[in-house]
């Protein structure tokens, strides 16, 4: 149906200073171009091709492959796919996966996800599952006309438009929608998935783009914890569930753009031996929706200050999480239930973007990457 | 049978400046011992316990649960479990696992590991999965009181013999071996091991001990890399297939003690991010086995080397690796095949040992830990 995006205007910057800020702020539109089917139609498996009612119906697993920023987009569906379509799911690094001895499974549902669509290992990885027998493929990708989109039987084109910042963002939110979306209907065609469940995920799916732009205004509030984070050389960041794949992403941001020594880990694990490195001179960034976890996450942050490291989280505002000496809180809208990880990713784009500008550094192009990584 | 390892002498230093520096020297020892029940009796099920063989009969899938460097020794497990005895296998932060919706399966064996058997984010993740109608569990456990043992239907005795040190080494590598000697006997029960392996497995472990012994021998070069490491604030420590969770390990061991900040990737992920941290204050230690995967990651690491990274590459003997400008090489023994990673684990310990005491740290009792968490 659609082609590429790669229309003139869209590469041009009009405003803004960066790609990455102009692809940052484009995401409520991306969103919404990108929900648009879904919207539309319902959670239907039309939405990923011909054939995809039958593949859906032979599935008794998924296994998600990617790199990189797209491979936090396969943890975060990991626990969509388990919680609401309840079928075994796993995530992994489509280098990893290439090239260890596997069990395959050919009821397997094999998922890649690509910005791209031409990410060497990504594609490699999906050539090795379907050698080892695995024939239920789908693409997740912006670009159309890609190798990956080709390779598969079904795919969900991303609706970002072009993304010319190295620094993935508009790309991984869809991303996320295109897995949610499939999470659902997954769920819908292996009937367990009850009425009110599918209303409200529908409606979650169409209030998405408007909490992301709610999230977008709080961009004055983040540059002021980048001037921060502009003199520091480390930093720490901590989610649980599926926010820990978006605290994974914010550390990716940061480290990518800013250069900054940014590490992220699912807060449980953290006095098993990072705690350690927590002082004062190692900011320490928690996402912390106000979910089932909220009161873990508390204690792990407890820990953190009592270490004197010093505090920034991303709180939802019915979370009454109030800033404190050394705990700088920043409140998100109110809590946006299973969607939450797209909208607690956004503030972390933002404090990449701004603290890297602040320390100078070239944004769009960092040093030593690529925006395809096309050469394994 | 054998009763608990807090017998009076091991608790003494000896010549020892510290436990830590104690521990890792008793590797041979305490692999020796760990291995011994092994080697008398084959790869049988008795050794985990009664029932174990209806137990791994009737199990089709393998789930590990832990926490912090046990958890490390579980990814190792992962690779091992399906490529030797071809059962699909996942490794769960317990932490993570026991919050999230997954989907249960009865013919799953959970296994848990822990040093103590007290961890309490892994003992509440078994009941959790225990709940949930999974009650083949065994527990891989270096206290035979444990709540860990008690609590599971099989368990596997490490004879690490008491562990003083915070930071985990001698527990680590004899729950290594525990986990090795469990996929082959998951193999051979489910007769997809051929006597010829069988052979050489069981030789592998006999030689073990022998082969650490050799690269304890290296210390002194080891000694000489931390005079350089001690100065620095952070490092990449950068791995493939089974190896990338000893690099975990490594990096784990370096920020435990000596408040480094260090980071593990696996090697393929380079450049979809922290390549972008690489510059001349960010050293990058390469576990560089001489398996499948070596001509991939000298790839990788000439990337780091055109970025002006200084590589500290941990190669077989029978590579040939060379040092040259920029590049620090230790020749370990010839490639130990399947069981290298327990091989390679034991350099970076020692890094990390001379590592902190350069920087005088405590390293018996890093600052903010405990040995075992026993809160959540």
């Amino acid at each position: 149906e659609r082609i590429s995006h790669l229309s003139p205007e869209t590469a041009e910057l009009g405003l803004y200073d960066h790609y990455m800020q102009k692809e940052i702020a484009e995401q409520p539109r991306a969103l919404t171009d990108t929900v648009e089917p879904i919207l539309a139609r319902g959670f239907t498996p039309d939405l990923f091709g011909v054939g995809a009612q039958a593949c859906f119906s032979g599935v008794r697993n998924v296994l998600l492959l990617a790199c990189g920023t797209s491979y936090h987009a396969a943890l975060v569906a990991c626990y969509w796919v388990e919680a609401i379509a309840r079928m075994p799911c796993r995530a992994e690094i489509a280098s990893e996966y290439r090239y260890r001895t596997s069990v395959p499974d050919p009821e397997t549902l094999v998922i890649t996800i690509s910005q791209s669509g031409e990410t060497a290992d990504t594609l490699a990885a999906l050539k090795h599952a379907q050698s080892l027998g695995m024939h239920h493929s789908l693409a997740i990708c912006n670009v159309p006309e890609s190798s990956l989109v080709r390779q598969s039987t079904l795919s969900f084109l991303t609706r970002a438009g072009m993304e010319i910042g190295v620094a993935s963002t508009k790309a991984f939110t869809t991303q996320l929608v295109a897995l949610f979306a499939l999470a659902v209907t997954l769920a819908k065609t292996r009937q367990v998935l009850t009425e009110g469940a599918e209303a409200a995920y529908f409606d979650a799916l169409r209030r998405l783009p408007n909490k992301v732009q709610h999230v977008l205004n709080l961009e004055p509030q983040l540059r002021l914890w980048a001037e921060r984070f502009c003199r520091k050389q480390h930093a720490l960041f901590l989610g649980r569930g599926a926010h820990y794949p978006i605290a994974l992403e914010g550390s990716l941001k940061l480290k990518e753009i800013s250069y900054i020594h940014a590490e992220a880990y699912a807060a449980g694990e953290l006095k098993h031996g990072p705690l350690a490195l927590v002082d004062a001179e190692m900011p320490v960034v928690a996402v912390a929706p106000n979910d089932d976890l909220l009161e873990k996450l508390k204690s792990n942050l407890q820990e953190v200050r009592a270490r004197g490291g010093e505090l920034y989280v991303l709180a939802d505002n019915d979370s009454h999480f109030s800033p404190s000496e050394g705990i700088h809180v920043i409140r998100l809208p109110d809590h946006e239930g299973i969607l939450s990880p797209v909208v607690h990713v956004v503030p972390l784009q933002l404090l990449a973007y701004h603290t890297a500008c602040l320390r100078g550094a070239d944004v769009d192009k960092p040093r030593n990457l690529a925006k395809s990584v096309t050469v394994e």
